[in-house]
């Protein structure tokens, strides 16, 4: 593409790549779930996660040994990760770095909505969980928890700078995190780029109406970002 | 009734009526759950739904064949189905056709809260679920499947106008669905009216804030449709 | 503190112990759950809370008498009550009582999203559930349960100005329900004072736009009843 590109392109590769992802947030000293390279390391339950796995399918939960070993075949083709399953409840935070204020905003959050794992509370028998994203829902966190919740976006920037290049993570990202009972976060993954569930902010949250006197939509200040650059002559500092 | 009203009377015999429903969705060409007329044929899990069932009450969720045989009998007065349960997530789409543009609109969605089925996943111990719907929560659904939410609703609109009437199904009606992990949409029910979850959405949703430029409930929509009848002298078009 | 303050102390000592609470709730006349002085009378499920518990920490829910015996032995050396556990969903509202105007309104209603309960309909395996409070998300009530609501809040409001004293519960409160499949509020627990919840409100919720042309929050509704006080010279009614 000859066309300029808003953000930085690189950081795609270490997004895409899971072992170069991991190796990020790890690095960013973040808290993530364990991985076990050794089946026979695994501490139950555990997630099967496929490569290039995306919107949630192929993820497999499992919850024994015994179990393991079935559905492990099922994996056999693919390459894989074995990750530790967090007990608690997910949250996406929506963060946007701007290199020309070099400050970090929460724009919004959300909870994605699962099928048909969203739907096992609503049954009274059990049945094979699946992880597919269909939509998203809105939510605030508690607040004693924001501090956290920002300097999270800003170890993963500031890591990005080190171990990508110079310019590093711009713009729009989004941390996935499970919040367990004792009020700590595990970092899922990192999306690098605007996600779906900034769909429910299109007239603004209650993050970014405390940011900002408008309704902004992270689109919105992608565009604003765009146009502060041309003013200040720093479009350098923005694209790819 | 003398007075005027807006909408097409005709079209809520068509919602009423059970049986003529379950033939509107069908005729229409969207995926709708089997229906059991003889018990002998039921694929478990079913749900047992009593006609005039309202709000989510009269409702019975149904896993094996001896739990049939029990529950059957505290329907046995009264009229109902039996149709598949399909394993997935709720989602409710609010439309609106507009008879004046020749336009569908998605205004909103929402999911219902039901008690007690919504708390069964709260609860470490079973108990029998209940459908009973006391609230609304907002969602978004995922992008790539949102041209088939808006074909659907196209379909049922286009059928009600071979089925029901020339005029056929106008202003708000709500798809009520259940998404599945292969992300098929199974239409439960339709509403031909204003649906309760609307109320979530007196300053607009997502998707109204994207087609209007001022906050738009669906009640706003409504008068704003009035309106333009009454500019364009066509109020025969959306009155009955 | 020589600074004034918005409110009643007195209300906050009410709040605050437990006793205290429950006598104002129960003698208000809403619905509460049983609590049960001795532990023989206990109908299961229960739920043990520890005084001075904030955030859901320290709850404990027990569905038969053996688990009964093991858990209450981890609470010996605090205080706690146990409450039959209603079976049902939360809902939070969000009331503000004007002492200029005399009258109630509702501005919003949320729901808590809780570590690790609100995960456990998404695991397929029993864990011990956990209730503490992360995060809110938005949510609007049946309507024709709303009156319901509504005469909740009146009551506790009323009950206050007889046995508190003459101002009563005034500003900001909120009232922690769970709603049964006989559509029953059972009133959990009051906050006499803002809550986490309005968080989501900033611009507004589908209440408060009913009743303002203007985005308001629970902060700005207070503003404003400060700034209504001071031009009205009535910022002793208000005041503590």
């Amino acid at each position: 593409m000859t066309l300029p590109y808003f953000g930085n392109k690189k950081v795609l590769d270490f997004e895409f790549d899971r072992i170069k992802q991991g190796e990020w947030l790890k690095k960013s000293g973040i808290n993530t779930p364990q991985e076990y390279k050794n089946i026979k390391d695994a501490e139950f339950p555990v997630i099967i996660k496929s490569f290039g796995a995306s919107g949630g399918k192929g993820y497999s939960l499992v919850n024994n040994k015994n179990d393991l070993d079935i559905k492990i075949k099922l994996f056999k083709n693919r390459k894989f990760v074995i990750q530790k399953y967090i007990i608690g409840v997910p949250l996406y935070i929506h963060y946007f770095y701007s290199p020309l204020t070099k400050k970090l905003e929460i724009l919004s959050m959300d909870r994605r909505y699962e099928t048909n794992v969203d739907a096992l509370g609503r049954i009274p028998f059990n049945i094979e969980p699946s992880y597919v994203v269909v939509g998203n829902s809105p939510l605030v966190l508690r607040e004693s928890m924001l501090p956290e919740a920002y300097e999270m976006g800003e170890k993963v920037v500031k890591k990005s700078q080190e171990l990508i290049d110079e310019q590093g993570l711009i713009g729009p990202f989004c941390l996935e995190t499970i919040i367990t009972p004792d009020q700590k976060f595990y970092v899922i993954e990192i999306s690098a780029r605007i996600v779906a569930g900034t769909n429910l902010f299109i007239e603004g949250s209650p993050y970014a109406d405390l940011l900002y006197n408008e309704p902004m939509s992270t689109g919105r200040r992608i565009a604003r970002e765009i146009k502060n650059a041309i003013k200040e002559n720093k479009l350098d500092q923005i694209l790819d």
